[in-house]
C-alpha cells in the first residue's frame, strides 16, 4: 500500500514507521506544526524521514494556535505538569482537536498522491484526558475519511491494541534508534524525564525490558522515586 | 446557541450568517485562506463581518495548498473551467479534503471557546462533483466531530434542503446586500459570469425572481445565451 503517515518524530510514529516499512508498504510522512514548543520533535520527524530515504512534509499550521487556546503543549504561558498522564492537571496538555486537524490535512495529502490509506501511531494507553484519541471517535473519522473522496483512503491504526510497551518490544525488534526520537513536552535541550509523555516514555521502556538510551535532564526523578510518589508503572 | 460559522463571504455563508444572527444566534465567523485564487472572497469576508459587529477569523492554511495538488482553484496554473457545474470539467476545481480541514478547524476553534455548533452553508445543489459535499460524508464526520472532545459540539446545515434560488430568496427576505458577496472562482476584478459557480449565481437570482446587482465582466454571456448553449437553469 501507499500510506501518509502522521509522524511526530516520537517513539510511537517512528516505530510505526519502521513497522510499515517492514511490512512492505510506501510511506511518506507528515508532521504537523501545531506551534508545539517541543519543536525538537519536528527536527526529530525530518532527521529519521530523510535517514529512512521516506518523503517528508511539513504542514505549518501555526495560524491556528491561537484559535485553539491556551494549551500548555502550544503557550509559554501556561506550564507543562509534571506527574503522570493519569492526573487532572495533564488537562492542560489537551489541544482542542489536534487530531482531527492532523488527520484531515493527511487524507488530504492522501486524496491527492492517490495513496490508499493514512495511519496514526494510536495505541491502547492513549488517554482518557484525550477525547480525540477513543477509539469511538477515531471509528467516525474513518467513515467521514471514506467518503470525502471518489478515490478512498483507509485510516489505519495498527498499534490500536499495543500498550506502549509493547510498541518498544517492537521497535527493539526492528531496529529503531530510540535515541533520535523525540517525546518531552517541555522542549528542552533533553527530555525532562518527569512530565507526563517522558514518565510513560520511561516506563515503556522499563515494561518492555528494553534498554532506554534517552539521555534526561539531571533534575529528572529516578524511575525509584517515580515509584514511590505514585506516579505509577502500568501494566 | 453560540455558533461558528465557516465563512467564504460567498452568496450561501453571508445568508446563512444573516440567518442565524436573525434566529438570535451569537455567530462568529471563520474564513480559511487555502490558498484560493479568489483573494477577493476572503476580502468580502473580512468586511461583511466587520459591519456585522461580528468576530472574523482568519485561517493561514496556505501551507498546506502543494499538498493538495494542483486544483484550478489554487493553481494559476490549471484553468479555471467556463461553463455548467453539471459538466466533467469542473473536477479541476476539487480541492481534495477541503470541507474536512476547514470543519475541523472550525470545531477546533469551537471546542477552545465553548460554542455549541459549528455551522456550514451546504445546501440542496451542492455538486455530484464535490464528494464531501455529499450528506453522507457531513453525517460521518458529524459524529466525529461529537466525539472530538468532552465539551460536544454540534454540526448543523441549515440550508441542507433548500435550492440556490431559495437561499437567494431567503437573503433577499433578510436584507442581505448581495452585491458585497464574491462567488466567482477566477479572482478578477468582477465576477466573470461564465464559470460554474458565477453561472450558478446568476442562475438562483434568475430562478428566485430577484434582480442579480453582481457587476459581470462585460465578456460575461447574456442569460439567452448560456440557456441556448446548454448552461442550463435548473428548477
Amino acid at each position: 500500500m501507499n500510506v501518509v503517515l502522521i509522524y511526530s518524530g516520537g517513539l510511537d510514529s517512528t516505530v510505526l514507521l519502521y513497522h510499515l516499512r517492514n511490512e512492505g508498504h510506501e510511506v511518506r510522512t507528515l508532521t504537523v506544526d501545531y506551534g508545539q514548543r517541543h519543536v525538537r520533535e519536528i527536527e526529530s520527524a525530518g532527521r529519521i524521514a530523510e535517514r529512512l530515504g521516506c518523503e517528508h512534509r511539513l504542514a505549518d499550521l501555526r495560524s491556528i494556535t491561537s484559535l485553539l487556546g491556551g494549551s500548555s503543549l502550544t503557550s509559554t504561558e501556561v506550564q507543562v505538569p509534571d506527574g503522570h498522564y493519569a492526573e487532572e492537571t495533564m488537562k492542560a496538555t489537551v489541544v482542542p482537536n489536534r487530531n482531527m486537524i492532523m488527520l484531515s490535512v493527511a487524507a488530504g495529502w492522501a486524496i491527492a498522491s492517490k495513496c490508499d490509506a493514512v495511519a496514526f501511531a494510536a495505541h491502547s494507553g492513549d488517554h482518557a484526558i484525550y477525547p480525540d484519541c477513543r477509539s469511538e471517535f477515531a471509528d467516525a473519522l474513518a467513515a467521514a475519511i471514506r467518503l470525502a473522496d471518489w478515490h478512498e483512503v483507509t485510516l489505519i491504526r495498527p498499534f490500536v491494541a499495543l500498550t506502549k510497551a509493547e510498541i518498544v518490544k517492537k521497535g527493539a525488534a526492528l531496529g529503531v534508534q530510540f535515541a533520535d526520537t523525540w517525546s518531552c513536552y517541555k522542549g528542552g535541550a533533553l527530555h525532562c524525564g518527569r512530565c507526563g509523555t517522558c514518565i510513560e516514555r520511561r516506563e515503556a521502556f522499563q515494561l518492555a525490558g528494553v534498554d532506554d538510551p534517552t539521555a534526561y535532564a539531571p533534575t529528572a526523578p529516578g524511575l525509584d522515586e517515580l515509584i514511590l510518589n505514585n506516579w505509577r508503572l502500568q501494566p
